[in-house]
């Protein structure tokens, strides 16, 4: 790819494994904790989904705990786990290869976030996981008010460093927030961990790389 | 509850069953055709939604074809049968209590659908279960262009029987359609056939019902 101006990658589930919170409890929670988890995570998203297209936006920190509400009863999980849970949602882990090729890649690159946290829980996260410094800037929904894919959120960057969209590599594990970039005008790559199936949104990303090691080839 | 003007119900998983197309091919799927439906489902309601936030709208039934070819490569579906399940998604059953009730409502109530189907998806839904003549409209959300629950999907019957948000009964058995009837001004009923959990989207129901003749002792 030719004539980048930035990489930027989406956070939770692409540089962030956003099961790994209760993947810390499995003890606790037992065998059901990956479908526990991945009923949460799906809430969540379809909680910003809802309320953005209602217009009554309420922040990732506050979604998050009104999905672990719902997450929690669906599936018997006791209450007392409620503050372990979101502490833990705070200082997610990254996936293994990240640190290392995010420092390799700074060295040649301006890097970001952009994302639907919150900017105090995208700093917490960069700084619990020793990744300050590394990034140009962590971009936070919260500027536009609205959650993605709403094409305002694609345009914080490329109003912060008066590019051109296809200026960007976008890089996210979400199909649906790779679509929104696609569609958006970013290159958008797709990182497929798990070996999913892409979405039919009008839009397949220009590479699909298994994790964040495949990028430096294609750069 | 007092001073109603109209009834309005939600069609696909209120009034007909979504899954009836997938069950009604049980034998050629085998055991894995409720996950199956439920992922198909799931994936065409995210692609409504998707698709608003992105202002790239497609109507209903492209969705439902778009969602389930993912569906079917994600389930291992053999891909002879996607004529057939399209098919029968055309003519999904309704519930069985429907029919007597509407016919029981309609004798002293302006009743009405109000939903993402297109106008001639819905007129077939209708005409295929011998429904002619019992709804005063069926207000398909292709009249405005986005999916619920964007308030100018709400806005439609209002503006064509120019009555009061709050004369409005509104059904579904579908949350977060509940809650977004609930949150425009709707006296939004939730049908709860299945014993679910409620979300956490700024609204709670005024009745919560578990079918349709539940609805005879509210009005």
């Amino acid at each position: 790819m030719k004539n980048i101006k930035a990489i930027i990658f989406d956070a939770y589930g692409t540089l962030f494994d956003v099961n790994s919170a209760a993947e810390k409890c499995k003890d606790k929670i037992g065998d059901k904790w990956e479908p526990f988890a991945n009923y949460w995570r799906t809430t969540q998203l379809e909680y910003t989904w809802l309320r953005s297209l209602m217009g009554r936006h309420k922040d990732f920190w506050q979604v998050t705990e009104d999905s672990l509400d719902k997450s929690m009863k669906a599936f018997s999980i006791d209450l007392s786990m409620r503050n372990e849970l979101l502490n833990l949602y705070k200082v997610l882990s990254p996936f293994k290869e990240v640190p290392d090729v995010l420092k390799a890649l700074k060295k040649k690159f301006k890097l970001a976030i952009l994302s639907n946290g919150t900017p105090s829980l995208l700093n917490e996260l960069v700084n619990s996981n020793n990744l300050n410094g590394i990034f140009n800037d962590l971009f936070s929904i919260e500027q536009v008010g609205v959650y993605k894919p709403d094409s305002k959120v694609y345009d914080i960057p490329i109003n912060k460093y008066l590019i051109q969209r296809d200026e960007v590599v976008f890089l996210s594990a979400n199909t649906w927030d790779v679509s929104g970039a696609g569609n958006y005008g970013y290159k958008a790559i797709w990182i497929n961990r798990n070996n999913n199936i892409f979405d039919n949104l009008d839009y397949k990303p220009n590479f699909e790389i298994k994790d964040l090691y495949g990028l430096l080839d294609k750069i």
